[in-house]
């Protein structure tokens, strides 16, 4: 067998050298999962909602009876945006010359057309449901919906905490950010803002849809990221057996996942869920949205003292990295291709999971 | 069975390729006819006026004898816009190394040229004329100019009505509009303005350059709609049979009228001429020509006192249907192709005419 | 004889048919040259700044103990500007994973790497020097750096002149702007300012990697060019013969310079020296470095209260031929060729000596 192993080795080398070398950027996300394509606040009763996922247009609904549903955003007829149209009961009208669709995307009349004429053929629809603050939907193959697992965000309805919401575009390929979140030696991009902390990691591990990496931080935080990101820690480190923390990030393909614990600890104090929305058919633009669960302290109503500032930090960081790999794409654009050379084992992992779970853009 | 089959198979497959697949959004518009390319009053004396018929740039001129002419609008030398440069007599030079040139577009002096040596040669000109209250210019092989009958607007000099001018850029395909306009059943889209207006396709025709669709107007449009458009209406329903309205529209390569008159009677108080000018060699943006003769009620002066609610009106419908003409052009772009799923006998014919009558984009 | 010719035009017609036709607006500018890329008081202490020729981003960097280096201006790592790093001594360091790199361009830490780890290769660094208060950059092969001649700019240090430096944006291909400066027949386009100025050429000369051409200039100019331009004209005039002024303008590939002596003089009251760098990688963009030398008049301190008109003016010439050079880019882009019908004999000139010394466009 291990002959056959190796063997087989020096067959893959040379099937190494046969294929086609992966450009991670041109790597389109799978869309076989459930995504976050909304805030559900955003989608309010009988205002259709216009996003998109990869170059697909996709309208959002939400009827009188506060029923969800998602339909491929372009009347059948002309291809206008439904979401131009009017919600009429359990159906959208287009704005053009009112055709009209069911939530299945089914064309249910054509108001001019005359009686006895079969009617056009519709829309695709899509699965979709409210959860966590979010619309998500399943821009995949309708079928594999029901078998794929939705994602469960672990304190979210836990009231020990609270969550910020995130939304907003990122003009990069998806792959910049997940990069950027796993990869911790870029604390040095956030100086100004997080001191001399600094990162070391300490395990690294993956497996077939998963990749993750635990950092220990050490070194001193500006007072302001210590006071304002961290005002629960206390509550989180009583099984704590020394003071600094650990920081888990996990990607999950496609969801991304980061905890701080005190050492010892289980519960983190900081707990975020973050998922990228590519929106053009290139992928060269994504939305991303991101809930951050932050443990409460025990002052009853600190948290929500904190709030603005905390907004305001998790905002400066946040644009900070918008830049850095907004400015990661602009490179790409000059170039033509990834030049991307990487020495750190947790992102060959990354890098390997998203080329390997990733589909070819159309 | 396998072996009929494959026979069927392969007698499709030859009347398919027979067929050259046509996207009427990569049509381009004959350029063998007259078209306005500018409002008259824009083309002031002595200043060169820029101008474009499917990428060609044209510039025309009006000398201080108040004579036109159109030239290709680039210098034969560096391709500077001549429309850059300053009218002399019955040339203009450009206003690089003044180079002039004559109302052919020949070359007639090179300042700097010694004495001796032959001129290069010029630049193209275009037939040309000032005709209600717009400059025509026959974009398309010059020694057909005379062939081809200059477009007859009936009721332009007629002083029973007041014409109004619209001269708007929509950045479309122009096959767009005229769709939009052949196709009443949009009055959806300007349900706003136009009540619950229900027009019912009551007989379509056509011919080798032409396809005719009338409406009856039936339902009580908004009282501002009837005030506003339709002044003059009781002047022309003299001899009307019943209390609706007939609109009548018509495609006549390349131009299109509409003309709304009382059931019965030939008078319309409304009458539209169109033309859609496509301003890139891509023809993704065209400039709308328009005038709307409008039945003058007997009121001496009413129509002037209701001019700019008119203005208004008709300028809330126009933005309507530009924003919806483009939201097609758009999807257009997005899908790469040309998905219409056509269901109406008069677009049908419009899109065969259009299709028939036009030329490939170079 | 006839018979005779007919050969010939047959010879020349198959030799011109294996002649690869150039498309001089697609020649790319020779990189084997000093270049100036920035003014030189741009490039402040510890504060890297970006700049670009041919689409290849270079950071100029000047540290502390005011050296100068030039690298790509991209992180070998993840291909982010190094220009959004921090000087620190004699390195920089990357703003994101804080990879560092001396002069040379090759990287000296990875915080992050484990020791013993060997470092990553680095980027391109870039002969440099600071030169006429410009930082000169060599971005062809280095090793050609110091058998390149050193542009000279004569009156630069001679305290009888002050130099107006030059720095602008200019969108089109470098070529346009060479052109322009070589035919003062466009003498024409500043008939504003420059009044009734004819320039005839009296001389045109050229040899492998120059072409020179001088002109007479008759006529008026507008008082007040004449009062801003030219305040010390009469210091050199002492042995001119005659009245009048010679223009002598000079392409020695790849720079240009402008000089007006009196006639019979030799030296210049103007004395212009400009350098166009291409900025994109096709070129279609470039950044135009001046230094116009001015004579300074007799009258101490005349010049400097003369020196805000003399901006003003110069600039609305300059202004003047931005526009035209950039309507010959967008004619360019429009026709997607160049249809140059030249006819001055030294822009055939200049035209062949571009083609000749450039390199393709990459």
């Amino acid at each position: 067998m291990v002959q056959t192993n190796e063997k087989a080795t020096h067959l893959s080398d040379n099937i190494y050298s046969l294929k086609v070398p992966t450009d991670l950027r041109k790597v389109g996300l799978n869309p076989n999962f459930w995504y976050p394509l909304a805030q559900a606040k955003d989608v309010k009763i009988e205002k259709p909602y216009a996003v998109s996922f990869a170059g697909n247009p996709i309208v959002l609904i939400r009827t009188k009876s506060n029923q969800l549903f998602a339909l491929e955003n372009r009347c059948a007829h002309r291809q206008v945006p439904l979401s131009m149209g009017i919600v009429c009961g359990n159906t959208i009208q287009c704005t053009y010359h009112a055709w009209q669709y069911n939530q299945t995307g089914k064309v249910t009349k054509v108001p001019y057309l005359p009686q006895g004429c079969s009617l056009p053929k519709g829309v695709k629809s899509y699965p979709c449901q409210e959860a966590y603050g979010h619309i998500f939907v399943f821009p995949g193959i309708p079928e594999l919906a029901e078998t794929v697992a939705f994602p469960e965000i672990q304190n979210w309805s836990n009231s020990n905490y609270k969550t910020m919401y995130f939304s907003r575009q990122v003009n990069c390929h998806y792959s910049f950010l997940k990069e950027n979140l796993m990869d911790m030696n870029h604390q040095f991009l956030h100086r100004r803002f997080m001191g001399k902390v600094k990162p070391t990691l300490v395990e690294n591990s993956k497996g077939d849809n998963w990749v993750e990496a635990k950092y220990k931080f050490s070194g001193e935080p500006h007072l302001s990221a210590n006071l304002v990101l961290a005002p629960g820690r206390k509550e989180t480190s009583e099984l704590a057996t020394s003071d600094f923390d650990i920081m888990t990030i996990r990607t999950e393909y496609p969801y991304q996942i980061l905890r701080v614990c005190p050492s010892g600890s289980d519960l983190p104090f900081l707990d975020l869920w973050v998922s990228y929305i590519p929106i053009d058919r290139e992928q060269k633009r994504n939305h991303s949205f991101g809930m951050l669960m932050i443990r409460q302290p025990k002052i009853p109503g600190l948290i929500h003292l904190l709030w603005p500032l905390m907004r305001y930090f998790t905002g400066v960081i946040f644009a900070e990295d918008k830049m850095i790999v907004e400015a990661e794409q602009t490179a790409y654009n000059l170039q033509g291709g990834d030049w991307n050379q990487e020495v750190f084992p947790v992102l060959l992992d990354v890098r390997e999971l998203l080329t390997k779970k990733g589909v070819p853009i159309s």
